[in-house]
């Protein structure tokens, strides 16, 4: 039925300037630019600010009449640690916030190679523990800062690999856990010993395994890069919350987010991991132009109401 | 929330009578005795028929107001294919049957020891092969034959992989494929190599990897138990419908799921894998006294809507 649609982006993405691998200062400009050409729609309300000492973006969507948003998104931008910043996911943070009335906290973690692992974990980390924090001590002025019930994490790609990353270290260190995390395409094995590296080279119309390799040496620097903190496909997942995990087919990434839910789902965590065939990494961001796209927001709009909702009851 | 709930339904299966890997006379009995103790709702009609020369149980919730089903549920029972029958699963049938709006057709396959493989596959194959058939010459009369877009497979446990196998089968042979495929708790690896079978040992309160044992030397006979017709996990799934494949932690059997699922990845297939934690198998049947069940089927009932919908469109 999307036939059309799918080669359309596959296209765009195959002819894109964007090199992973290249220059980091270089290929930030073009990430940039590639996901901020369209300009956001009129009602997205971007504020940046600063929570525990860390830098980020609120991205809201304005509404005629006063509504307090039902809960916080903690978002994690993609980019493999070197690239992007909350405004480069700023069109599909609205865009979630839009389909679910929440409203996103997107976090501008340090980033790679000039902040190597833990940098960007740290980040995460001081975030998440301000937000609980302020949320024992709230009511005060016109914010609402919402309890870990209300919380729900987010992450693309990288961003996604540190979202899971940030549950585990939450969790030992015996932070509440927020409602539900959405990993969209994680990458979540900086070893890249997933098939996918080399069964889907061919069908990946955005990256190259040994693009992503010369950024996974960026970040993981002179760590471990099977150390459970980088790779969460080798954490202990036990007391995450419920996961949405969605993937496309297309995507050396594939078996990330395969192997992220085979091992949640064997530490008893909740999970739905949700494939689509025929569509590239992140192909959520193109909810627009594609029906799958469309189709998996949705998705991810029941799945956090039904998360929130069994929280707070 | 619901701790108590999945106690009770622990409760239930370690203290029943039922010995899957005992004799199969004996626990057939016990098997239909479980199933079948509870009364089905008044409005559950049961008619016994035969399909391309094999016998089904058609499975319908009367309506007030007569109502063309809005397609139908071609259903294998569960049962390790040596005990069950489609009786043995119309509680499950007619709950889904209620919640959307399809007609069940519930296939009696043949049971080994009896009738080892391949007759199982045979049964699913004639009767699907039928179906489809009186699609083409259809409108004659006041039975209301679906085409493939309205047809969905549903399978529970062994007929989870039965389910698998059928559409493996019918893809070989040039036939269409239904709009969909819902598979609670496949059995899908009958040399039981997942590494679920000895690491939910302890918690899975239904089944040993014993009594398993013994059930699949019943169907495999002289073949190989790791046949891709025998256990889907080895299959190319290339081609087949949307699957919606549902699993709790509680099971031995989780990773038959997890790992069909990674394979219909893996082949393009567009797949969703539901785990649920601390529920045993085939959950879904004890809706009434179990939230999780509840959810689950609640999401099955989306799953189909969308599905149907998407092919018709």
């Amino acid at each position: 039925m999307t036939q059309q649609q799918r080669e359309a982006l596959d296209t765009i993405f195959r002819n894109g300037a964007l090199d992973i691998g290249g220059d980091p200062a270089v290929q930030r400009e073009v990430f940039t630019g590639m996901l901020t050409s369209r300009p956001l729609p009129d009602d997205v309300i971007l504020t940046p600010s600063v929570i525990g000492g860390v830098p980020v973006l609120e991205v809201e969507v304005e509404v005629e009449v006063e509504v307090e948003p039902v809960g916080t998104l903690l978002w994690f931008h993609g980019g493999f640690y070197v690239l992007g910043s909350p405004r480069t996911s700023a069109a599909l943070a609205s865009d979630v916030a839009r389909r679910t009335g929440m409203k996103v906290i997107s976090v501008d973690y340090r980033l790679a190679p000039e902040h190597p692992y833990p940098a960007a974990l740290d980040d995460a980390v001081a975030v998440y523990r301000a937000i609980l924090a302020s949320a024992e001590g709230r009511n005060s002025g016109r914010d609402v800062v919402p309890d870990p019930g209300r919380i729900a994490v987010v992450g693309e790609s990288a961003g996604a690999g540190l979202a899971a990353a940030l549950l585990v270290a939450a969790r030992d260190q015996g932070l509440a856990m927020p409602a539900a995390a959405v990993l969209f395409s994680p990458y979540a094995d900086l070893t890249l010993s997933g098939d996918s590296m080399k069964t889907k080279a061919d069908v990946d119309p955005s990256f190259t395994a040994e693009a992503i390799a010369r950024r996974a040496v960026d970040y993981v620097a002179d760590a471990d890069p099977a150390d459970p903190s980088i790779s969460p496909v080798f954490a202990d997942l036990r007391g995450l919350p419920p996961l949405l995990i969605q993937v496309g087919t297309h995507e050396l990434l594939l078996d990330d987010a395969v192997r992220l839910a085979a091992r949640a789902a064997a530490a008893d965590v909740p999970v739905s991991l949700e494939v689509t065939p025929g569509v590239p990494h992140l192909f959520q961001a193109f909810a627009a132009m594609l029906d799958e796209g469309d189709a998996a927001l949705v998705r991810v709009a029941e799945f956090l109401a039904a998360s929130l909702v069994a929280t707070r009851s």
